[in-house]
């Protein structure tokens, strides 16, 4: 049996994936080390920059997994994008309702990239997208983040309104390391 | 004649500083290359290790300075801070009006670190911090970023309405490079 060591202080998506990674007999352990995050406004080099760090850190002898993940609303060029727990953590979801006010276009998604690094494996990227909108007010008290005003396509639920088997059925994070876990599945049983 | 390289793209701030170098005789240069950085609430982390990777990039052999600067606003937690100009890329000005709709406390400063780092001096870091206020509305056509909603204590102008000397009466990163070059001009006598 494979063990991956996901590099997150965030419990909300560590149980995300503990509770996919089962379903795909795969064990997930949490590893609470500082990676270092650069600022760039592609998440995809934040997560692999990331990635690389904490492998060579801890002495490339352990498969890590590192995920970045942002909000991108369209409304809003984007934001805020790379900077989503900075600008929760500071305006937060008022914030955001604020400035998404007499907007109309409401659209926006998530998006994850996860990077899996591996003494075995080698380096490789998976990503997952979820479209949906910014809803009008915020709605539930499940998941973490901005998940109260959002509401993924296919549904009528903000991700707070939903359990995280629910979520994980819409999610970027659950689609990107659906993608990694599927992957992973079909390597080690080659070897 | 000590010169000095200034890594930045940015033109305003180059400009800045050049106008405030003369006064001191000493030659700043533009130089444009890419520089890392790190998302870290305190942009003096941003700095040392943008400053670092330049000056190991080139080689130690040039005397280099890095700057970077933020907008704090009290009633939202700091924000934009370290994120500054990416949030001026996508909700820009007006959002940051719209997030101050109805705000009775305006308060805010504008911070910036600068960090130096010579084969001759080794490194050194100098702050510079303005006190004051953001605008009702943005007024003025100078200086960049979000200069014409920024009012400096001692003064009923933004920053935007300011020639260049005037703002640098004032700025964060004009106190911020006087300290750098006073401190310069000493060790240069002293040599």
């Amino acid at each position: 049996m494979i063990k991956i060591h996901f590099v997150t202080r965030n419990k909300g998506k560590f149980r995300e994936v503990e509770t996919l990674a089962k379903q795909y007999g795969i064990i997930v352990e949490q590893l609470e080390i500082d990676k270092l995050e650069i600022q760039a406004d592609d998440i995809r080099d934040v997560a692999l920059y990331a990635a690389r760090y904490v492998f060579e850190k801890i002495g490339r002898n352990k498969n890590i997994v590192v995920e970045d993940a942002g909000l991108f609303i369209n409304a809003l060029r984007g934001f805020p994008g790379p900077y989503s727990s900075y600008v929760y953590k500071t305006i937060g979801i008022n914030g955001i309702l604020k400035l998404m006010d007499n907007i109309k276009d409401r659209s926006a998604f998530f998006k994850a990239v996860v990077v899996f690094e591996s003494p075995q494996f080698g380096e490789k990227v998976f990503e997952g997208i979820v479209h949906g909108k910014i809803a009008l007010k915020a709605k539930g008290s499940m998941g973490f983040g901005f998940d109260p005003i959002f509401i993924p396509e296919g549904s009528t639920k903000t991700f707070a309104e939903m359990s995280i088997e629910e979520k994980n059925k819409f999610s970027h994070r659950a689609t990107a390391f659906k993608r990694f876990f599927e992957w992973l599945h079909g390597m080690i049983s080659k070897t």
